[in-house]
């Protein structure tokens, strides 16, 4: 499955593994894929010990860091995290301590409750557009650093500029085929086409509608990635047919060892179908695909006060899944997380999945192969 | 691409067309794929005029029937039009003549709203046990007719023996896979694997996360095809690498010169880009994956009464529908459509499509078999 981006990137197979976990990142670098560290909600100095790390762990070869660098600016990204829990409306706390207490969930302790808003407070400036610079930066420090993706858009003409400078490529998320086209017209070199089935911030487009329109808008001007909803070697074959270089995928690396989750939050996450993934807005006020649960449905109901802008509803929302996680309450649980999530089923390694990607490939591979060869012998 | 389906078919290739048009289901038909009539809104009268037609136009080769076989029992869908009417509350009829009114879109004349209501009244019985089982005993009286699928779940086991006994093909549409499980048990034999992206009733599971799923549900017991968002031939090689047998595809033939719309109704769907369309309660009462307008998009904001329950909606939107369709009114106009109409962009023919998907997927064919001997090669 070599296509052109393995030359360009310097991995042996286009397996391309988002994940805020650098031991997931590592081991998919060292397997011969291509890791790529979530970073935006970390501060400059986390990023600096992460990538410190991953320097260490990944035998050489390069990798990459995905930031969020915002277009548009929205002042709020830079209000002290003390002034947002105060701007947060009572009935809206009310609501969720409330559906909370009613559920028995106990509130955090005062220490977990100050360690919480601290880690929050630390990493919120990654979302801001100076605060994306700054992680920026710390990844152009790192020579292993081979790209930079930005979740959002296109990056702005200086920072594109400066990553160019340094001879890193520049990818960017798209759930639209117009986004694609301003991110070439920007300069992005490897266009990462998600659609909707994909966990996180997504849009409507599914996949396999948006990759055939990506590519035929990007032409051969960049690499496009297929993502969303990809687990099974047979979908690689998929989104290589329809002109897609390669696959980013999130949501199977949670269920592996070396992924962030807990074993409670893990347990959790296997026990999801197919069909328990929906597109919320309870969790950052923007629309995020997550597991469903008790907590993030009760937002949707009749007797919710409505979700609040981002970044008010995430401050709100945090708060509400540390205490779900600490009660181990599977019921409440909610998780960003595509619809592959019904097939993580059980725990397994980054080695065994990217084995089993590239087996199931070559079969799917050999099926469409054989078909082609029917047909000409008919 | 010839699959095994073809060989129990009797088409060239395994492309499915599904059309509430004879022009296009004997078109595709012709032109080397299987053509699958929608049967479901017409009488049993009706669907004898449409199937002796296409049994003279269809050069001899084999075609389809779909059906609605409810597996479980609406009372309502029995109760005679006149009565349904009368059942529509006040603020609802009130609430559409009133947008309507302000938008400027005259009233049906007298004698066009009768004919609308008899037509609808001719139609609904299709949509009950009784009125499915009649249309399959009219389909199974033409001897052409070689599968006969059912668009909600699995049909009734008598209803499946009949079939069988007949020497006819049992398909089913599914959303899910658990859906797939049952309808093998209930010996479906060709299993229509549907993604959210597709037009009309739809489940919230991506067609490219969906196929997998039923392949391996299904194994060897059933042949599957993949429906949901297919518009290019790319699409029909990833389908087929992904182990389904063929492609079914209903939005492409919108625009072709046989399909049912007219000049009107064709350049509003030339101009709905791929996020065009969502999935809706506005046409039926259940959720249709329609083009959106400001018709469908004001049941949804503040100051609707909410949707009627399945059939009254639809008997109420189907004469705003009409009123819409009359005035050409654009802004104003919702099809059942997939998110392949943004590759629906002027008119063309269907053998031009049909060339078109097999070009394309000999290409895509093509790229896949290169990357793979790059790879051996390496």
């Amino acid at each position: 499955m070599r296509t052109p981006i393995c030359d360009l990137l310097g991995c042996e197979v286009p397996i391309f593994a988002f994940s805020h976990c650098r031991d997931v990142v590592a081991a998919v670098t060292r397997a011969g894929g291509f890791g790529v560290l979530g970073a935006s909600t970390g501060s400059p100095e986390q990023l600096e010990v992460e990538l410190a790390w991953l320097d260490e762990h990944t035998g050489g070869r390069p990798y990459g860091v995905d930031v969020i660098v915002p277009s548009t600016y929205d002042e709020r990204a830079e209000v002290p995290p003390a002034e947002l829990e105060a701007m947060i409306p009572e009935e809206h706390r009310a609501f969720q301590d409330r559906l909370l207490a009613e559920a028995g969930v106990a509130e955090l302790p005062a220490d977990e409750r100050a360690r919480l808003r601290a880690e929050l407070a630390a990493g919120r400036g990654g979302m801001t557009p100076d605060g994306a610079r700054r992680l920026v930066a710390v990844a152009l420090a790192h020579r292993n650093v081979r790209m930079v993706v930005s979740a959002l858009g296109a990056p702005p003409p200086d920072v594109v500029e400066d990553l160019k400078a340094h001879d890193v490529v520049v990818g960017a998320l798209c759930g639209k085929a117009s986004h694609a086209r301003r991110q070439i017209e920007a300069g992005v070199q490897v266009v990462v086409a998600q659609g909707t089935e994909a966990g996180g911030h997504t849009g409507e487009i599914s996949t396999l509608v948006l990759v055939p329109e990506v590519v035929a808008v990007v032409g051969d001007r960049a690499a496009v990635l297929a993502a969303g909803g990809i687990s099974h070697g047979s979908q690689i074959a998929a989104s290589l047919a329809m002109g897609a270089q390669g696959v980013w995928c999130g949501t199977i690396w949670l269920g592996t060892r070396e992924s962030e989750l807990d074993d409670f939050e893990r347990t959790a996450l296997y026990a999801t179908p197919t069909e328990g993934t929906a597109r919320r807005r309870a969790r950052t006020g923007k629309t995020v695909r997550m597991t469903r649960s008790e907590l993030s449905e009760a937002w949707e109901r009749p007797g919710s006060p409505g979700y609040l802008p981002t970044p008010l509803q995430g401050v709100l929302y945090n708060e509400a899944h540390a205490r779900v996680v600490r009660a181990r309450r599977g019921d409440l649980w909610s998780f960003p997380a595509g619809q592959s999530v019904g097939a993580v089923t059980g725990e397994s390694s980054v080695g065994d999945v990217m084995f089993r990607l590239q087996s199931e490939y070559g079969e799917a591979v050999e099926r469409l192969a054989a078909l082609d060869t029917r047909e000409n012998l008919s």
